[in-house]
């Protein structure tokens, strides 16, 4: 299946996408589903079989605003998952690879309301003169646990969607120097969507650890980073074991991977491209998942 | 005023204290207001005149279990204000003081979804050989902003708590070697409370910066901490505006100061005290605010 929240009357309600239309998970169930998908994961067990079973013509796709399908997610945890982006992010600078980084996989919480959707303009911090995206997926949780073993660790797994984590990279080379991580340089904004998509529906494209998808990043239409979800070194399932170990997690935390290889400027080298500017359009596609573009402002 | 959060029917509802006896918000408003704490903040302006009105005999405090005073905080931003502790913790590694510190206040988001109360127990991680309290006190954010200057941050807090940021020692060390600052070292539990003092209170204890306010720990009854708010490096003003730079903040956001010198075993040293151990009683004390107990638990 795949979900979206879209704006409807001025308020934002949920859909199931279907080919090309959605239908409003409230109105097609004749008001038995919530009109919010966090309340829909929140007793995703009872509600799944009637999601499953709504039918009808819908609104058309390309007739409705799209926003982030997870509006307000419960919190984001963002990892470090991809090797390649640790190990070329630290050889530009000069520095070998961390070996902590093979014993654990790190995380830090990215401010979970500070989401954008689907063509929304993500807007330059005052002060920042190395604006850069980060091209990652996300899981998002559909149910609570804690000390989940990696085994089990799928079955919490709701669907995938796209994630960009905007980053200010002067702001944060200059704060990360106090050693508490990012802070500010990465709490402006990040991007969900434009759908979610059911675990299930990824099947085709299982691998060893992950899915076989490519993932790529465009500025104004031409792509910069090719990546693919298959060359994470920490599957989800060990991230979700980990974040859990001796705290709940619940449905609606996001989790994303980190970014994938080649997946930002910093990685890329301003001899590739740039730092971003005012009125440049960064668009990334994950296959199956869809593009999530958004407009950068001053 | 001051706020609590208690159990109620086995439900959690927010109460006025009133010297030594609670007013129940929703029922003593005759259903008027709320019965939790963060819908009040919420709308804060347009409750605030009913909830000083209320009166009435109440509950006695003693009958009743207080929970956390904001059980399901909307964020938590911890910061790292606190000079000596920064000072004196690094010196006790060999390391100098960053400069960087002096530059900006530096803050990382911790679980915001683990929050426990007043007498809850607290649990030791699986692999913590090194657990720790950090004494710090929190302001209760209480409208919503961006941009907000240090001249008109105050107007943005509601009040202020005791917090406890429990920290295992051994495993954010590690994981922090990695370079996204503290990750589950810290995120399985903080401790909030046990009420909700609101800044007019504190006004008899106005200093330049901040309050002149008492900042205590004890661990099985012996004082081990002892330090002070005004010592505060960075006012609550300027975290404020420094955390809503480009970003909204939220009602039910709190915002951590960072530990008081001397308010944790790691800057005081294992001569001072050994690491926690299962059934140690800690308590937290700043003056006004009252003592926050929890019991640690393997």
């Amino acid at each position: 299946m795949k979900f979206v929240t879209y704006q409807y009357d001025g308020k934002e309600r949920a859909g199931l996408l279907k080919e090309d239309f959605i239908l409003d998970l409230y109105e097609y169930s004749n008001g038995q589903l919530p009109s919010d998908l966090l309340s829909i994961l929140e007793n995703y067990e009872e509600y799944e079989g009637k999601i499953a079973e709504l039918t009808g013509e819908g609104k058309s796709l390309s007739s409705v605003k799209l926003v982030a399908p997870l509006p307000k997610p419960t919190s984001i945890r963002d990892f470090y998952a991809f090797e390649e982006h640790v190990k070329t992010s630290r050889g530009r600078r000069g520095l070998d690879m961390i070996p902590e980084w093979y014993e654990v996989p790190v995380f830090y919480f990215t401010n979970h309301n500070a989401v954008i959707g689907p063509d929304d303009s993500v807007y330059i911090p005052s002060n920042c003169h190395r604006m850069d995206f980060e091209l990652e997926i996300a899981c998002i949780i559909g149910k609570s646990g804690k000390n989940i073993s990696i085994d089990e660790a799928d079955d919490y797994i709701l669907g995938y969607t796209i994630m960009n984590d905007w980053s200010a990279r002067d702001i944060q080379a200059h704060e990360m120097k106090v050693g508490l991580g990012p802070s500010k340089g990465k709490d402006f904004a990040t991007s969900l969507g434009p759908i979610i998509v059911t675990k299930d529906e990824l099947e085709p494209f299982r691998t060893d650890k992950s899915y076989d998808l490519q993932m790529t990043a465009s500025v104004n239409g031409k792509v910069i980073s090719n990546g693919n979800f298959s060359t994470i070194y920490y599957s989800f399932a060990q991230l979700i074991a980990h974040a859990s170990k001796d705290t709940m997690i619940y449905p609606g935390d996001v989790i994303g991977s980190g970014t994938v290889g080649t997946g930002c400027i910093l990685e890329l080298g301003e001899e590739t491209h740039r730092w971003l500017q005012d009125g440049d359009v960064v668009e990334l596609t994950i296959t199956e998942l869809g593009s999530l573009r958004n407009t950068v402002r001053k």
